[in-house]
């Protein structure tokens, strides 16, 4: 089967964690081993990664670099999160994979220049700044900001995906049996003018979730799998029916009262591709991505679910009001 | 015909110039329209880069960052090179070869973990040092610094490229009419243990010149273009021969006082790239590709000069002694 598996961003860095090269690497040696397998069981992968932390720290480093005129744009700085996460997961997937052909390809995310969130910067990037580096930002480069809980911080657009640039590229590396890393961090975010064809870079980070799911539709993928820190989609505690859900609907996810940051994209991926692909997509953990295919562990997002007679886990679960 | 183009570092910033990405950013546009000639007269192109500036850059800020407990090692920092070089040169690539797909590869260059060069750090890399500042380096993270000039710098080792872990990939994309960047910087420089195929990074860089020759000839590519600032390999002033050189042999390559700093790693590769492939390599300028390609300017190494009854440029000119 053609699988496209996304990345959290916690695959490489946790929270309160030192952003070491190091520390990245150890996180993505312990992922290669889940994402192996998929890839030993006989399924044709692409592998798709959050960059948050990394695009943060490398644009602070930009804007701190004292030879720098202006600091490198975040489509550069995203350009360069995909060379150092490509480089960790290829040599430690070809480590795992001996004899395998393994590529990280840089890859670009085309927006549409009309898209209203080009006007409505709103997803954080980078850490915390004064009262006054705020200021001279938003006069000195035209940054906005904004308070994420009492500090201020960096905000820029996060446009909906509309094209792959290198679909092409990722195609043709499938065909030859290549494990495909692509679209990390979503892709570079680029514009392409109707007209003349040139392209050229947007400052704005594109959901690397939602890029997973279309690079998913795209390739006609037999499966979409979103992994992270946990197991399932949770109920929350409290809600008529709590616990880990095995299997929802796209309209059953929708339901759900998940967290904007951390889930909700996730759900809003897994129902998307769902739903257009008619195909399966899965929320589950990091270190079973085999056992998320096989719906072993992970929320498994169905176009329909299956009846009473079907195999497989049992019944629709009751929509519950409110999950983490 | 199949080309190998390997670009200068001063294809995308030259000496003094403030290293932002804007600035870089032209060069490629303007280094993109010759590339491109090249693809619309009917070759099949793999584009490589060096990366020494962006190197320096790069591993500057990661050892001045407070987030970070080290900092990222050069084999990292390279492939973050690999990522913001790789997005200049595909996305004005991209504009110019409107309907052509061009792919930018993270690549690996493996190294013999047995090269004596690993144990002779001799290649500068970063910025200049202080004395404190040096002596700090190699106590606490085994660096090693050297004059530079009358200034310290850190010095790495500079491994020969033995081979090129994405060999497959390019070869698939090429397969299917693909332009691909590849192998910037040299290639991110990695050993593998023959015991357990584990594949590590390495402090080290490796020339881009060596590394372009050994990918032109994996390639079985039909000429090597090394391009740069200079339209010849120059005989000094002065010399029995002044002047430009227009054809010679990789045996009169060698035999010219060549600056160890930046013409003789290119011609030690476009001699050994003759040689061995019995191809011929041209070194020329950066702004006319296909001029250097059909030999109406550039330096042509090839494995025999042509006799004065053969086509195309005179006899072979007296092999100057000295040359810049």
């Amino acid at each position: 089967m053609h699988i496209v598996a996304a990345l959290g961003g916690n695959a490489l860095l946790r929270r309160g964690e030192h952003p070491d090269a190091a520390v990245q690497q150890q996180h993505v040696h312990d992922a290669a081993r889940s994402l192996a397998e998929l890839v030993l069981a006989g399924h044709e992968v692409v592998i798709t990664h959050g960059n948050g932390p990394q695009v943060g720290l490398l644009a602070a480093e930009s804007e701190a670099d004292p030879a720098l005129a202006a600091p490198y744009p975040l489509d550069v700085v995203g350009a360069e999160t995909q060379g150092m996460i490509g480089t960790l997961l290829a040599r430690e997937l070809g480590s795992r994979l001996p004899g395998r052909a393994v590529a990280a390809l840089i890859t670009h995310t085309e927006v549409d220049p009309h898209d209203p969130a080009l006007g409505r910067p709103d997803k954080f990037v980078g850490g915390h700044l004064t009262d006054r580096q705020a200021r001279l930002m938003e006069a000195e480069r035209g940054w906005t900001t904004a308070r994420d809980g009492d500090r201020l911080r960096r905000t820029v657009p996060s446009p909906r995906p509309v094209a792959i640039t290198e679909m092409p590229a990722i195609r043709a590396l499938l065909a030859t049996g290549t494990v495909v890393i692509a679209a990390g961090g979503g892709g570079i975010p680029v514009v392409r003018d109707p007209d003349t064809g040139r392209v050229r870079g947007v400052e704005a980070v594109v959901d690397k979730d939602l890029t997973a799911a279309l690079l998913a539709e795209l390739l006609d993928a037999d499966a979409l799998l979103i992994l992270t820190d946990v197991t399932h989609v949770f109920t929350r505690f409290g809600a008529a029916h709590p616990g880990p859900i095995t299997d929802v609907t796209p309209d059953g996810l929708r339901e759900l009262d998940l967290p904007a940051g951390s889930m909700r994209p996730k759900a809003e991926a897994a129902a998307a591709f769902a739903e257009t692909a008619g195909r399966v997509a899965v929320i589950g953990p990091l270190d079973d991505a085999l056992g998320a295919l096989l719906g072993t562990t992970g929320t498994t997002v169905r176009p329909r679910l299956p009846g009473p007679a079907a195999p497989g886990p049992a019944a629709r679960p009751p929509a519950p009001r409110t999950a983490v």
